[in-house]
């Protein structure tokens, strides 16, 4: 199966009236699309994972809320906006680990709320724009932070990637993978490795699938096998996704990221985060504040195999992320530049620089 | 299910005219015991991993020769030698790089020559003494690592433990988690924690399945969770087993031992290996020297899996073991005593007191 430069995660149709994704829980073994209208679509889709990865969450949910608004039968702003709301809230709840789904959602109702004054229809079409912009920002954003990550490495570096922070979690680069693409297309290549990622396989079935599709040959590997790789020697840096990143660097990232960064260490192998601004969370401070998600056993014990691999009745502990300390982060690379230690204050660098962009703008 | 304490993994029948041992392939969905009688059922059920473990096998392969000699028609030393040698060779290939197989086999011929001028009764009856032995040994070596193994830890510690070191593996105590059967029996409690260990589960199918069995809850958790588990402060001490263990300390266990020792280092927690001294190998100085054996792709890629988990024509690397520096191993934990680092010195020193003892006897 190929995936062409050209191809996009999350899209809507040609008339705008149901979003059009892959189902990623059928990769690797099948390539097929979901068409998603209502907002209970969108929530079990985020919610059973056959849309995942922070960015494509927040654009799926945002494309989710438009079309709600859009089949919106209110005749005036104030059941309007009291279903908008409701709906809001309720695509909150999908995935509460991820901060994108929340920021995206955020952003929509301040579309709505700064343009309450004209028709809905109007208002509707805000909503349009402003889904398909959050969406066009993260092309943009992610080709950025390739760009960023390539000033990292070097041309035949053996670079570690666990999970999904690819094409198929974004609109097209990804972002831990963003710099491979971006290499790719300037002749500049490196041998990828790819943990497994268990339990829910996103290495073994996303990145390794979108990679092979993209025409790079990478080497899986099962999440036990990292230190040996790294002791023999074949890894140069580790590049990471994130799915919160507090004001003082902690990382929320896919179960698995901590003892790889821990590892990293240990055989002084750079370890980077490569996320967009969108996933600082810089209200929390520290790690400590982050909750994570625990989900069902079966996913450890039966999901994806022919018979049951664990006793009955076995306790299973299962959480979906977890913390990485920013002790253990060579840097974050970021659309805006790249992070290093301290990151208390480089990431309120990247930040105020930002915002003096914008207002030059 | 439930496995008594005086559950013993492999044993003759009252009559002496087979062997009774779980056919651990049906593990964890069934308790289903074998009947071996031929050399070609105990051949298959070896190389099939029907049974499995180095202490196991040995002792399998002894009853399995016992065995056939017993049921041996020759009415004279010299054919029934050529016999018992006939099937001793034969019994060796089942699973020719398990140093414990023919290191057993050879003890029962010791034997047999030893008693040479008997009568064929009188030999029949060593040999059954002899595997009687060695299998009785290896309880008391494995319960001798228990009470060693029980003076570092505390009652209510959490455990972690990597793939299966247990009673399955061994006659009855298992090597890393004969602390914990003993403790029981004690009236000593451990929160034992079980890494599923990829790619071929045995921490989710036999070490889970045996703790649960013998009345302990444990918790099941995927590899890349013990930096997890770790950081909350759950484990206050690891215990794994060993392959081989070198002169200095190195060892050589299932993949994914040492990245937990790196781990264990990180967050202060001690990490001890527990193997009888059968397991060092003191003509190696260092790990360098362990050849790590790599196995097929499809134990990654599809060997549990309802459907292939990893896109076609991926390329895998999967080696079965890996090598634990010396350095972030706390203390090595034998029937003969802890040694500790040092290594070099108190590996030697155990040795020498062994030598002494079996001398002074």
């Amino acid at each position: 199966m190929q995936l062409t430069a050209e191809f996009e995660t999350v899209h809507l149709d040609a008339t705008s009236s149901y979003i059009i994704t892959i189902d990623q829980t059928k990769l690797p073994n099948q390539l097929q699309m979901l068409k998603l209208k209502t907002p209970d679509d969108v929530w079990l889709a985020i919610r059973h994972l056959q849309v995942r990865g922070a960015p494509a969450i927040g654009v799926t949910a945002a494309f989710g809320l438009y079309l709600s608004a859009a089949a919106s039968t209110a005749e005036n702003f104030s059941d309007f906006y009291a279903e908008f709301q409701k709906i809001k809230a309720f695509l909150a709840t999908a995935r509460p680990t991820a901060v994108n789904l929340s920021w995206a959602l955020d952003r929509m109702e301040a579309v709505l709320l700064q343009h309450k004054n004209e028709s809905l229809d109007q208002i509707k079409r805000q909503l349009l724009l402003e889904a398909e912009r959050i969406k066009q920002e993260d092309i943009q954003i992610c080709r950025r932070i390739g760009e960023n990550g390539l000033t990292c490495l070097q041309n035949g570096f053996g670079l570690l990637t666990h999970c999904n922070a690819g094409r198929l979690a974004t609109m097209k680069y990804g972002t831990a993978l963003s710099p491979i693409y971006l290499g790719l297309e300037r002749g500049i290549h490196f041998r990828v490795f790819v943990d497994e990622t268990r339990p829910l396989l996103q290495g073994a079935r996303l990145t390794a699938f979108e990679l092979q599709a993209a025409g790079i040959q990478p080497t899986l590997l099962c999440d036990n096998m990292v230190s040996s790789v790294m002791q023999k020697g074949w890894i140069q840096a580790v590049l990471v996704g994130a799915d919160r990143i507090v004001a003082n660097g902690d990382t929320a990232n896919k179960i698995g990221t901590s003892g790889i960064s821990i590892l990293a260490k240990y055989y002084h192998i750079p370890f980077y985060v490569c996320a967009p601004l969108s996933t600082f969370d810089l209200a929390a401070v520290s790690g400590r504040e982050i909750i994570i998600e625990e989900r069902a056993a079966e996913e450890v014990t039966e999901m994806w195999y022919k018979k049951r691999m664990a006793p009955q009745g076995i306790s299973v502990y299962n959480p979906a992320f977890d913390v990485t300390d920013q002790q253990n982060i060579t840097a974050i690379i970021t659309e805006q530049g790249i992070a290093r230690p301290p990151f208390a204050q480089s990431i309120a660098a990247l930040f105020q620089q930002k915002q003096a962009e914008e207002t030059r703008c």
